[in-house]
């Protein structure tokens, strides 16, 4: 690996989490590239709300805006035969009492995690930026910090290099992720990820509802309807 | 993860390493499955050898045939997106001295291994078989016992299972390869890997020469020849 030391790619898929991820990773290295990932999800909206938030966050601050380089997205299709995950089939989207939800694609942050080495590799940037989180509902055992510490480790051996794992959200709440948007861009940047992210399962994004546009009643609306609340009571106190 | 505790998932090409790693698994575990990735790479014959591969390993033994189970093909066409690598274009294959060789996908055996154990993950399979070589020519990183290892952590960790990667080849040589195939199954099966596998760049199944069918001038050939000329004249002494 050559190149910038001090260039990263962030995981971007379009929901919240991503987004801040951006914004942290804007407001701490010299230049910054994106990378999605294809694989005809259901809420495949998300990765058009991308250029959205990219766009947003240059229009926020000339200095980002410089920073802010290529976006890149991957065919990750293969994910799709991985699985009879609800999050890319029609079934039902459930949640049964202690067992992992059927949008569970085993080890998806891991492949993700190693196709973006791969571009970074590629584009020489050092550090990998990823918005998984421990304190999320799900308990997918691939969000794990002790995952994403061990991937590291598999990464740098198998491509001889030196990359470092970000997880800036690793041990953050919904309310908190919602309050770091506002300690690195304030009020317009929480507003810019509230309008323009994506998180619901259903892919609608017909009504803005008061923590952003979605169904309001898939988990991933509930979830992020609880953390925006939470967000405001806490900003208001 | 549930189910046999003594099945087994070999990631198969259809090359000769592949191949050997097949058998050594039919001799060890009671259900053994196959996974290949397609990802538009030039020797895609080699993919067209699996099938005579597993009937013929069938054919030659019965208890063999009652164990070999399903054969899964996995699309990994993402990875023609992520290098310039010779290996799935039209670029000239070169291997500079000191210099990882034009084939380079970065991390390619992170990213088949993972996909297989999400795979084994879906068939309760516990064991993955994997034909990685530290004693190759090559010197690729992701081939390092070190990298299979920290592959192994964090595949368990991020899947919340307790997958074993088996490494067979790992410090054997190409000689070594072909013993092995004579130990498992004797001339006959010898005779299989050497007609049936492939491992030409070039794809060339036009003449059959001593180690196989080949172009006999690319590195792949080369090695498979140097190997298998070096198997004769042990088995001979």
């Amino acid at each position: 690996m050559s190149g910038a030391e001090d260039g990263a790619l962030v995981l971007f898929s379009g929901g919240q989490d991503s987004a801040t991820c951006l914004a942290w990773a804007l407001a701490r290295f010299g230049r910054v590239e994106t990378v999605g990932f294809d694989y005809g999800q259901r809420h495949r909206i998300e990765l058009a709300c991308r250029a959205g938030l990219r766009d947003g966050m240059a229009a926020l601050r000339p200095d980002w805006a410089g920073r802010l380089g290529a976006d890149h997205v991957l065919d990750a299709g293969v994910l799709r035969g991985l699985s009879g995950s609800a999050l890319v089939s029609a079934a039902e989207i459930t949640a049964p009492e202690g067992q992992l939800p059927s949008t569970f694609v085993p080890g998806r942050n891991l492949l993700f995690g190693t196709l973006a080495a791969a571009v970074a590799y590629g584009r020489g940037l050092r550090h990998l930026v990823l918005g998984v989180c421990e304190t999320d509902y799900s308990g997918y055992p691939d969000c794990r910090d002790d995952t994403m510490k061990a991937l590291q480790v598999a990464l740098n051996l198998g491509m001889d290099a030196r990359f470092v794992l970000h997880t800036p959200l690793m041990f953050v709440d919904k309310a908190g992720t919602w309050a770091m948007a506002a300690a690195l861009g304030g009020a317009a940047l929480v507003e810019l990820i509230r309008v323009e992210s994506h998180s619901c399962y259903e892919g609608d994004r017909t009504v803005l509802r008061e923590f952003g546009y979605g169904c309001g009643s898939c988990p991933a609306c509930e979830l992020r309807a609880r953390g925006f609340a939470a967000y405001r009571r806490l900003a208001a106190a």
